[in-house]
Formats: C-alpha cells, sequence, structure tokens
C-alpha cells in the first residue's frame, strides 16, 4: 500500500487525517502541487487526473477519492470505525460529508482558484488548465459564509455531525472549514455552536496534520 | 418511508434508477421543480436545503444525497447488490461515481444554469439564488466534452464502469451522460466503447424512468 500525500493541500489533509485518527501506518509519497509534481509523468501513471490525495492498495487498485479511499480503510485497516455501524449512520455521515464538500469544499476552492493571482489558469484542479473567473470567485466567499452559517445550525445541540461520536463527516467539514481562513471566511463567537465543535476538533492531535 | 421525486431532474433519476434495479417499491411524492415546490414551505420542513432527491426512513432519519439513499437501500433493501461486495468494489464504485459527479454531473449543471434563460438568478440549486455566471456555462460544456473523452478511456475494454458487474457507478456515469445531451454533448461513433456501454444502458428498463 502506498498513499499519495500533499501537505499544503485540503483534499489530502482529509484523508491524511483519516489514517492518523485510524492509527494507520501507511508508506507515504509527497507530491508537492507547489512545484507541479501531480502533473509530472510518475504521478499521472499513478493518477491520471493528476489529483492528490492516491492510494495505492494491495489489491491492485489505486483509489484517487477521499470517499473511496476511506472506505477502503475502513473496511480492510484495524482502529476505530469512522463511518458509522448501523444504515442509518452510514448514510448520514456519508450525506453530511458530501454537503460539506459541495457547500463547503467547493466554495471555498472557487474563491481561492478564481481569485489569487498565482493560480491563474489553474481555476480548476486536474490536467486541463482553465481560466479564472472573476464572479466565481465571489460567489465562493458568499457561499462558504453561507456554508458556516449552514454548520451553526446544524451543530447546534449536537456534539458531532452525525449521531454521538466523531466520524468521517467531522473529519471532513473541519478540513473545509479550516480550510476557509484561507479566502478570510472565519469561524468566530457569533456562531457558538460551530466554534465550540471547532474548538474541539482543534484539539485533536490530527489536526496538526 | 417516503421517497421524494422529480421527474424532470437528473439528480432525483440516481435514486429513481437505484430504486428500481434493487425492485423496491416506496411510497413517492413528486416534487415540482417547475412549479419551485423545493421551495415551498412543506418541502423545506422535509429539507431545508431545498433539494430533490429526499428519502424519509423509517429510522426517523431524512436523507438528502444520492450516496446516502444509495447507500442506506442498499443496506436496509432486498434486490441485487449494487455497491460492490469486496473493499475494493466498494471503494472503485464509490470513486467513479464521485468523478462522474464532480466532472460530468457539475460540469452539465454549470453550463445548463448558467446559460438558459429560464434559469436566471438560479445559477445554483438550493434555497439561495445566484446570478448566472456565462463563463462558466461555456466552461461546463468543454467540461462535459472532456468528461465523456474520460469516459471513452474508462471503459475501453470494459464491459462496466467497475468490475464485471452493472452497478451505482454505471447509473450515476449514466444519467450525467444522458444529462449532457440538453447542452447538446452527445455520444457517438467517434467514442465507441462509451457508445457500446450507453447503448447497453439505454436497453435498460430503468434508462426510461
Amino acid at each position: 500500500m502506498r498513499f499519495y500525500d500533499c501537505g499544503t493541500a485540503p483534499s489530502p489533509r482529509r484523508a491524511r487525517i483519516f489514517i492518523a485518527e485510524k492509527g494507520l501506518d501507511i508508506p507515504t509519497t509527497e507530491i508537492s502541487i507547489a512545484k507541479g509534481e501531480q502533473l509530472g509523468a510518475d504521478f499521472l501513471k499513478v493518477n491520471p487526473r493528476a489529483t492528490v490525495p492516491a492510494l495505492e492498495t494491495d489489491d491492485g487498485v489505486t483509489l484517487t477519492e477521499n470517499l473511496a479511499i476511506a472506505t477502503y480503510l475502513e473496511e480492510v485497516g484495524d482502529g476505530p470505525k469512522l463511518m458509522g455501524t448501523t444504515p442509518a449512520q452510514k448514510a448520514e455521515i456519508l450525506q453530511w460529508a458530501a454537503i460539506a464538500e459541495s457547500q463547503g469544499g467547493t466554495a471555498v476552492a472557487e474563491a481561492l482558484r478564481n481569485g489569487n493571482p498565482h493560480m491563474k489558469g489553474r481555476a480548476l484542479p486536474g490536467p486541463d488548465n482553465y481560466d479564472q473567473i472573476p464572479e466565481l470567485a465571489e460567489r465562493g466567499v458568499k457561499r462558504a459564509g453561507r456554508f458556516l452559517e449552514m454548520l451553526e445550525e446544524r451543530l447546534t445541540g449536537r456534539e458531532w455531525m452525525v449521531g454521538d461520536s466523531f466520524s468521517y463527516a467531522d473529519i471532513t467539514t473541519f478540513v473545509f472549514v479550516d480550510f476557509a481562513r484561507i479566502i478570510k471566511v472565519r469561524v468566530d463567537e457569533t456562531k457558538p455552536a460551530l466554534n465550540v465543535w471547532y474548538t474541539k476538533m482543534m484539539e485533536r492531535p490530527s489536526a496538526s496534520l
């Protein structure tokens, strides 16, 4: 098994935290997005779609989506179950991770990639180059704010995103909430339930990864 | 259990086909997006995020993401297994469905919602109104074309998207390939492997749903 990581990007951070929370030890190769290594010939053999994270499994399959990597490691790996045990829990955990992706992760990525002058021509990850769209950067900031409002509502009266324990849904949500700082959308006291949850997440050792 | 559907939209179609392929019979309420019923007070009680599909389960949980609905029904419902049985299969099926969503579904939706004059102010689903961004419509058409190219590569030498049987990954991919016709991005003989697979998918009774 081999894990392809990038220490500076939110998407591989999700897998990195998941692996750490499971207590798994997987040989890792760092792919520097700053140096464009995800577009290099070596890595394109691993993932032709040129995105990290990626996990080469011992079954001969390479997984290139967080959802797939987590699902696989939940099945074959030791450590605490992070993706639920009952049908309703499993479904809700995947649901809230999907919502965090579409409402949060996408919004922040759109704001960053369409607004940062260093990302000109790289408005989307992957092998193709797309021009920045300034309106999309603006919209992303607005949507990221709405994402935090939705989370405040969700977390009011709840300790965790789903059920009564830490899960893959918390990891995904946390990474995207933390990612939003880069576009200056931040958790503060105006969102008390989110603030309590975020502080608790920040105190976990895996948050430093 | 109650399923909230909309006969004209691709996202609920995924759940509709999944339910049919499992042979499940679930009481259904039609929500007309054309009439704006997803934004009505009654439906907002079911899903405050104002999107279809939604599934009210017998566990007291309402699921509002295709991934969650499929995961739940795969666990509690009868019928053929559509989400894999081994860890690698389960992971790969979720992976290819996620790729079809991000590369295909999103691209076509961006092209349609940002380009269609009838969708002014409704560039994104959900409760908030966002203005159309014409560049995003253009980009969506281009990306949808690239999605079909990627599928041609994936399906060359393969009968199904993952492994040797029909799965949730085929359903998701099919719905978004079919959805692309609305922006005039179509499967034809220039993509023979995709064409064979698409024809085979069109012949299934569930394709008429």
